[in-house]
Parts: structure tokens; sequence; C-alpha cells
């Protein structure tokens, strides 16, 4: 566990100085005070993440990773695993949600296989840094090895190292694995001790017979396994996905590097929660995008104590949330940044 | 009223089977049925208020229409009345809030006088429309004429449709008027009968005390001078504004187009209510982009049946909510113009 140990040793506290110093700005600008809400939050935070007083959010980077899930055998997901890989192919060529919105707001897609089934066809767009052919069905015995969760986990800090070096201002995470809210409502019931029916949602759609099997796996898979929630590596390897280990990994480096990430939905989510327990100041580097369906991911933003962007209803997962908030977070950095001052712009300043 | 009914005529209910089939074309997308949840309702609407199967939002703008109110005598604002005119200069010199976030959305800002108290310096990005100089105060007596009214109504329909030879594909409103949240709260509590004291907010800033005599002071402004809430150029005479009139014109004027408006704070929203009672069509055309802090918003959008975008604690108006919300609805149409379908894509479907 040594890269992992030295990337979450870099974490620092975010810097209290310029947070000061960004209020003070804001409240200077030509509004009245404190009228632009959580954008006034979100321009405060970056400038704290990043250290810097006037950041600029250039190099978006949304990091969309693949993994399949042994889970699947149980029938939790109304969709084929094969899809898992359908819809790597379907990135590479673009036609994919998280395509059009990255686009749309002007950020870059990495897309790994980090576990997919199947071995997909060679493509200078894909990143391959696969650990596994699909994790082992977690209803019968542990997804994977501790090695094999750490192996993922620094895979991701290293796909985030390479893209680092063609420059990153801010992280967008998501992900595509069918089967993957199954493991991610497992996570999550570990680290947070919430009812498994409470967590556990409809995924990609199944209905109500399938939503009972779901909770009846997840329950199994935990009482088999009895993953130890005070070793973020033990659940991640007992019921987790190569996948999350990934974007995991992508959250510490990030964090380390003094980068803002913003989590998508649910499963995203769970890969910041382990983050989160191995290195409780990648708090402070999040940003939620938005409040997905999957009731899970309510729990989870609840237990790091994270207020999300957006609230649309979305489900989809692939980083589209994040995608979508990406944009908000650069307005509010303008606002800080291009916003005349009363002084410099002749507004009297209120009353009394 | 001639010109007003002219355009409210020209208003007409959405295109069924365009909806129908931009709901068909979502359903076929690479994505689990429904998971781009409101995005995908925001992406109907457009094509049903277009008329278009595949719209495109390339002409976006915003109209910014300022105006001062007599009532502000009462010290119901916690700005000197000297603010709206000096903001309108912020935002002729590209210095305000609206001005970073339009430019950010890639949208135009219109910025006209349609009362301001004072003589504005001759400015070729500044249209002139001045119906008086400010209303007068509604503690006392009608805020305008109903001449008044109706003028103002026209030239918020003139503005538009000057604009409208430029293209225009999506329309964003907002305002600048010391006192108009005052304006604003006597409208709502007209239409909606909802009590004054749940209406009314803080405004830019006043305190406790400062609330206490705004509410007394709008109480008095609807008794003496009972708007017809069944005549609404009778309740935009009486406690309205000549900035919130013509915001109505350009509701009104862009429906006829069969251009979506989008709707910001509590200022706009009132504007859009008067809008709906005239012609209640209207509503289909209309966007919330966001929830604001002030009470009076939210009661408004459950009034008309809006559901807001973004929930960011904004209270700035001007236009900046929707600004920032134009491009999350530009997303949802690329959404349904860009994505690959589960053919195309060779994507297997969902099982059983």
């Amino acid at each position: 566990m040594n890269k992992i140990n030295e990337v979450a040793g870099k974490i620092s506290l975010l810097n209290e100085q310029l947070l000061k110093d960004a209020q003070q700005r804001l409240d200077n600008l030509t509004k009245p005070l404190g009228s632009l809400g959580r954008l006034e939050e979100l321009a405060k935070q970056v400038v704290g993440i990043t250290g810097n007083a006037k950041p600029q959010l250039k190099n978006k980077v949304i990091f969309t990773f693949a993994g399949d899930h042994g889970v699947t055998a149980e029938g939790v997901s109304a969709y084929p695993k094969e899809v898992t890989a359908q819809m790597v192919c379907n990135f590479l060529n673009e036609g994919a949600g998280i395509n059009v919105l990255a686009k749309h707001a002007g950020a870059r897609v990495i897309v790994a296989d980090l576990g997919v089934c199947s071995d997909l066809k060679l493509n200078p767009k894909l990143v391959i840094k696969k650990i596994g052919y699909g994790t082992k069905n977690m209803a019968i015995g542990p997804a994977m090895t501790k090695g094999e969760a750490e192996k993922a986990i620094e895979a991701g800090i290293d796909i985030f190292e390479n893209e680092f070096k063609n420059g990153i201002d801010i992280v967008g995470i998501g992900e595509m694995g069918i089967g993957n809210t199954t493991s991610a409502s497992a996570i999550t019931a570990t680290f947070t001790g919430k009812p498994i029916a409470d967590i556990t949602g409809k995924g990609t759609g199944i209905d109500e017979k399938g939503l009972e099997n779901k909770i009846r796996i997840i329950k199994k898979a935990l009482e088999i396994n009895k993953p130890d929630r005070s070793d973020a590596i033990d659940v991640l390897s007992k019921v987790g996905g190569f996948e999350i280990a990934g974007l995991c990994g992508v959250v510490l480096a990030a964090a380390a590097r003094k980068i803002p990430v913003v989590i998508d939905g649910f499963i995203s989510a769970s890969a910041a929660l382990l983050a989160y327990h191995i290195e409780p100041k990648v708090k402070d580097y999040l940003i939620a995008s938005h409040r997905s369906v999957e009731s899970g991911h309510r729990i989870i933003l609840e237990h790091i104590g994270l207020k999300p962007i957006l609230d649309l209803d979305l489900r989809l997962g692939e980083g589209t949330g994040a995608a979508l908030a990406i944009p908000i977070i650069e307005a509010s950095i303008k606002i800080l940044t291009q916003m005349a001052t009363f002084k410099s712009a002749h507004v009297s300043e209120r009353n009394g």
C-alpha cells in the first residue's frame, strides 16, 4: 500500500487565508452581499483547493472508468453484462451521453478499462489498465483480492498522473459497469451503517421483484464477506469493483495535486466515499455535481457532508452529472475574477 | 390594448406530435430509459415550443430591463435608488454579474431603460424606451396609469421584435430596479391570494425591522389601490413597475414567436405571472431557471406549475439565474440530437 499511502499523505488542508481573501473580494463585487449564494461558496472552495486567488478552469477532464461485476450472475441488473464493453466502444465513438455533455462543457474524456470482461479492441483513445476480467461474484466470496484492490487504486493514480502532464484544472469522475450499483450499495451500507433497503435503488431500471432480489444479494454478500469498515481496502476487495477502485485512486491523486474533484452519481460517489475513508481530508476537494435518483447517493453525500449543485433526477452515470455541473463551477470562478467592484464601477453601497 | 391582444392571440399550444416523436427518440438513445431525468423533459419542451424536431439554441439573448420605483420613498430597500442607474452603467461596461454569466453562456445581453429615474448617458448598447422617470409611490396611489402599463408592455414587445431580427433561439429575462421586490410581492399577493408575509422577503438585504415595514407598505398599497386580479393590466398599473411590464411584453412576444423563455428570479417571475394571466398558454413556453431565496418566487412557480432547474440560493436578479440555466437547456438539446441510438451504436437493449 505504499503508493496509496504516499499519495494520501500529500493531501493537505485548504488554504484558510485565501478563503478569507476570496470572501472579501466576493463581498466587494457589485451585487447585494451573498446574493450569488452557492456560486460564491463554489468559487471560494476552488480558490482554497488550488491555492490560487484567481484560478482558471481551463483543462477539464472527465475520467470514465469501466469494469464488469461477477455479481451480475445473480440477475441484479436490467441489462446484459456485454453492455459494459459495448458502451466503452460507444464512448470511444463519441456517441454516449458523457461524450455529448463533456464536449458541451469543453472537457476531455479519458476512457479506461479497469476490468471489463472481454478484451476490447485496441484504440489509441482507450487506456487499458485491466486488473481482471470482471470481479468475482461477491455473493459467493470476495470480489477481488486485497492485492488487486490496491493495484486497481494505483492504476487510477497512474492514469491521473499520466493525464496530469497534459494539464488538468478540474476533474470529473464517472463510470460504466453493468451491476455496479449493487457494488456501490454494498460499499455504502458498510461505511454508513444505513439499512440496505434504504440504500438500494433500481439501478438501470429493474422492477420491484428485481429490487427485492438485489437487496437479498447485497445482504448475502455482506454476510459472507464481512467487510471491515475501518479498512477501506478490505471493503473494496470484498464488495467493490475495479472501476470503483480506479476512481478512488483518481480522487486521491487529484486531491494530492490540489485539483477539485467533481463527483457524478451513486457509483462515483462510492469511489469518493472509499477515498474519504482512506484520507478524510479528501472531503474539502470534493464537489457533488448532482443528487441522483438512487437513494444511496443521497446517503453518501450526507455521510461525507456534501451538498449537490443540480437536482435533475439523473441516474445515467458515466460522468454526465459532473459534465453538467463543471460549467457552473467555472461560472463561479468567473464571477470571482471578472466582476466589477462597487469602487471600480462607481456604484453606491448599501444604506446605513 | 390592441398590440398586446394581437401578440397574445398568436400564442399556440405546443406541437403534441413532435413531443411524442422526441420522447421516442430519447427512449432509443444509448442510456437506460428516462435516466437523464429532467434533461429529457427540457429537450422535449424545447422541441414542442419551437416546432422543430432538432432545434438549435445558437442565438441566446438575455433581456435585462431597468426601472425605478416610487415606493422606495417608503424605505423598502437596503440600497439607495441611484443604484438602478449606476447598475445600468455597470451593465453597459460589462462589469455586472449578468455580463459575466451571459458571456460564459454565450448569450447577448440587451439592456433597456424602461423607467429609470434619471436620464442615462446615451450609449449605442442601451435601448431607451422610457415610459416615465420611475413609477409613482404605490403606497399612496397607482404606480402608473393603465395607458402607461400598456405602453410599457408594448415597449417590451417592440424591444423583443427589434432584436428578433438579429436571431433569437432562446430568451432569458432579468431586471434591475431598486424597490422592485416590493412591486413583485404586491403582484404575487394579488394573483395568488397568499398572505403578504409569506410572499415578502428581504430583497437586497433589509433587516427584520425593514421587512416589517415592507410588509406594511405592500398591505397599504393593496388596500389603497385594490388591484383587480381578473385584469392583469389593472394589477400592473396599480402595483407594478415599468421594467416588469416590459418583461411581460417580452414573454408574450417570445411565446408568440415560439421561442422558449427562461425566467430568472422573483421579479422576472412576476412579469411571467402577468403574462400568464393575460394568456395562460404562455405557461408551456416558460422554463424556470432556479429557485430564488425570495419565498415569493417559489409561490409564483407553484402557482403557474413550473419546476426550477437550479437551486443555488441565488437572489441577485439581472437575469443571472437564466444565464446559468441556459447552458443546461442547451445540453438537453444536444443529448436529443447528438447521442447514438442502441441500433446505431450496436449496444444491446435491456433484458426481458
